[in-house]
């Protein structure tokens, strides 16, 4: 397997492209905008889904299903939302197509089968789920809601780039209904917890944990909570959102409960989701010119164990003693694959279980076979140690947390060094422009100067910190005062 | 809780319909023929998919996932599948809404953002597919593809009904590509067993193994291998297919490989799917006039505890006592709620996990607490027993085994005695009319005789069974001569 990738020096976008397709994750397909999300790719994304899965019923909430259509007239109800969505959604306007008279052997869409009302494909669900709740909640007895879906959504994007930005993907949106306005904004920060443990913890990815400005937020919200990641490249990715919702939704559709004091009130609503857009973030975070690293903890296949071998019965010898390694291995849950071909020669082996980012590697030889020992490579460092076969348990166990806390410590490091204080406009630029990275500047507080700022940079405002001090300061591009500091970043 | 469900006896249809709505299933939305699948019905589903998804891969399959459109071109390209659902498929044919400069605040399709190809919501995926696959395949090295994904799709039903026929559905389509026709067919053949395997060990519902006529064959397929299970009024229910393609699709899409040989060749192809349909085989195989009857397997809750207390102080020590057998009983992976609540009497909690289909139900008062006893009851046969309090771990594990083999006894004892032999037109007109279920008959093996009897009867042939004797015998219908009966039956 040759990999020939471009370097990330050389063009980080073109190696981004190719590392996606080439270490076989996913491809366009014959749609415009839509991907092909391949097997290894999937694997990844399944992992990720099971833990994200398991979050979100350990916090209350329950799996449910809505349509994938919504029609225009509920659509439209909140108008926000509506706005937000209305430039770039996929219409189905007919329900039938019949055989084209003009073109034997093709067909044509059936004039007859116009539906009365137009059907958008869901860019996102509140429409269809606030259209639903309103049946199911008369009193405060009936909320909670805490609902979780995973389904396809589409937006119809003009430039697409696989996994961060595709016409149809893969999400999960939970959509909270609660009594009080309070209840709400802790569901809302609550998830926004829960998707900064997942990405920090489960794929090793630092964010920052903020809300959005006004600008930023998701059509249709009050609030919106974010967690944002900081790429190789300098840029920005948005990793995650939970939405506060306020009324706003409740009111759009009339979704009253009667309270313990016996008086009708609007329901306060959540929403918030995460897609197949992290599997970006985890490439742009952790890969290399060698191809894709992966944390242990989502990689389809943790442990990948290669003979060097000559002879059948060296390869037999081999195959008896790896196979006791290899159940052992299972047992403590750590998943792993004996490539045993014969067809393909070991250095082949290696460069394709480097390019699909497999943390550990264990090569067995002759050599190894008299000296009762295994050569074992770790992904992330591209080092490799020998280890005798009496301790390769625990030390492939050990390596495995190793390489998950050593990619967690390296991109932390990175972010880190990347966030830069600035108090000039001139900096501002001057920052952007060599280092990139998340710019930490005061700011007047209005959409006027965000506005222009992006005009002038293309950088936006990432997020307002959670954790940021309160710090007097002047808005640096138009001095007026500032309350505190904000970070700016070119995103994803 | 009161069900007042219509009873079976009363209208069977009606029964079905509100069961599904009151035991929290699903419900229709603001969509038509669009059901939103509520939390208790997702539960049972993601059940039934983690067993089916379990099966698949240790049959070798990988998940994948692949575009929701096809663009017309391509849907049009395999013309018997093509023809087969081209009268109900959702078209798209915008991609852009925009303010209605006549109605202010409402939106219209914007005539200037028609798309050039129209794109079709996936009835099913073969198209999208195996134009994919036509790039991964060059040499027999690529050979098999076992490939699986978990999507929605959308078949513009027009009468529709909660899970059994809905214009948008959940459902898995594996599509695995071969070498050889003895391959394909192999793997056709071994994913209707496990269809068959889960449906009838998981899901307690008997199946018949077939193949089905060219009549009833899945548009585009050689072959349709089926399960076919009988639903309590009589009716057939087809709860799974599994297709041998042949080489239809890989000469439409132009995939082929070079085999061993080192000659091009066209790649022979399966296609396998079971949907959302299956709760409606759940529903109508198990359930009764006081609602749902779920095998073990698939109940979300196995186990319910209900306290019957007059104090806080009953209340109290009822749930020290409990909270050790919940514990014990989670251990050994069996899962149980506890309900406690206050505001609700016990017999509305009864009658609400009886219309759940809770299949334990454990009942403690203070006589209990006295005696060191249990009440448990069963939801299958309605029957109870008081346990000892130290015998009811093994009680309960052994009572859940229980139920699931008598859910499938029962099942199979109903649908064997509703396989009839019949030798004349008339008897099959009458026993279909008294007694319904299936019937084995000669048929002449025309299309023609079967449409006939369809037309005449409403009853078509469901499979021929893969078990059958050879048995020379006379046509029902038309007394020509055959080779073998086949199953005839009113269907869902």
């Amino acid at each position: 397997m040759s990999k020939n990738i471009t370097t990330r020096a050389e063009d980080y976008s073109k190696w981004y492209n190719e590392l996606v397709v080439k270490a076989d994750l996913a491809e366009n397909s014959g749609v415009r905008g839509c991907m092909v999300i391949k097997p290894y790719g999937y694997a990844i994304w399944e992992k990720l889904q099971a833990e994200l899965d398991k979050k979100f019923k350990e916090t209350g909430h329950q799996n449910a299903y809505f349509p994938l259509f919504i029609p225009k007239s509920l659509f439209e109800a909140e108008e926000k939302n509506a706005e937000g969505f209305a430039k770039e959604c996929a219409i189905v306007t007919h329900y039938r197509l019949k055989n084209d008279p003009d073109n034997p052997g093709k067909l044509m869409v059936d004039p007859d089968a116009k539906l009365e009302e137009e059907l958008i494909v869901r860019p996102t669900s509140e429409a269809i789920i606030w259209n639903t709740y309103k049946n199911w909640i008369q009193s405060y007895r009936d909320l909670p809601i805490l609902i979780n879906q995973w389904a396809n959504v589409v937006r119809w994007e003009m430039r697409t780039r696989l996994f961060l930005r595709t016409a149809e993907f893969l999400w999960q949106e939970g959509h909270t209904a609660h009594e009080t306005k309070q209840e709400a904004v802790a569901e809302a920060k609550q998830m926004q917890d829960v998707y900064a443990d997942v990405v920090e913890n489960f794929m090793a990815i630092p964010v920052v944990k903020g809300f959005k400005t006004e600008t930023e937020r998701f059509a249709g919200a009050d609030d919106t909570y974010t967690i944002e990641a900081l790429m190789q490249d300098g840029k920005a990715l948005q990793a995650g959102t939970s939405h506060f919702l306020g009324q706003n939704f409740a009111k759009a559709f009339d979704v009253k409960f009667v309270n313990k004091e016996g008086k009708q009130e609007y329901v306060w609503a959540t929403s918030w989701g995460v897609s197949t857009r992290l599997m970006g973030a985890l490439i742009m975070t952790h890969s290399d010119d060698n191809g894709l690293v992966l944390p242990p903890k989502l990689a389809p296949i943790q442990v990948v164990i290669v003979p060097i071998h000559k002879t059948d019965e060296q390869l037999q010898q081999i195959t008896d003693q790896v196979d006791v390694l290899v159940a052992e291995l299972k047992k403590i849950g750590i998943s792993v694959k004996f490539d045993d071909r014969t067809n393909l020669k070991p250095g082949w082996k290696f460069n394709e279980y480097e390019l699909k980012g497999v943390p550990v590697r264990i090569a067995v030889g002759p050599k190894d076979m008299e000296n009762g020992t295994y050569e074992i490579a770790r992904r992330d460092t591209l080092t490799k140690e020998v280890v005798s076969k009496e301790a390769a348990l625990d030390y492939i166990s050990g390596l495995l947390e190793d390489i998950q806390a050593n990619l967690f410590n390296r991109a932390l490091t990175y972010r880190d060094e990347h966030i830069t204080e600035v108090n000039s406009f001139d900096e501002f630029k001057e920052v952007l422009d060599t280092k990139g990275g998340f710019i930490s500047a005061h700011w007047d507080g209005t959409p006027e100067t965000e506005e222009k700022i992006k005009e002038l940079t293309k950088a936006t405002i990432r997020c307002i910190p959670l954790n940021r001090v309160a710090e007097e300061g002047k808005c640096v591009y138009t001095g007026a005062v500032s309350a505190g500091r904000v970070l700016f970043a070119k995103a994803y």
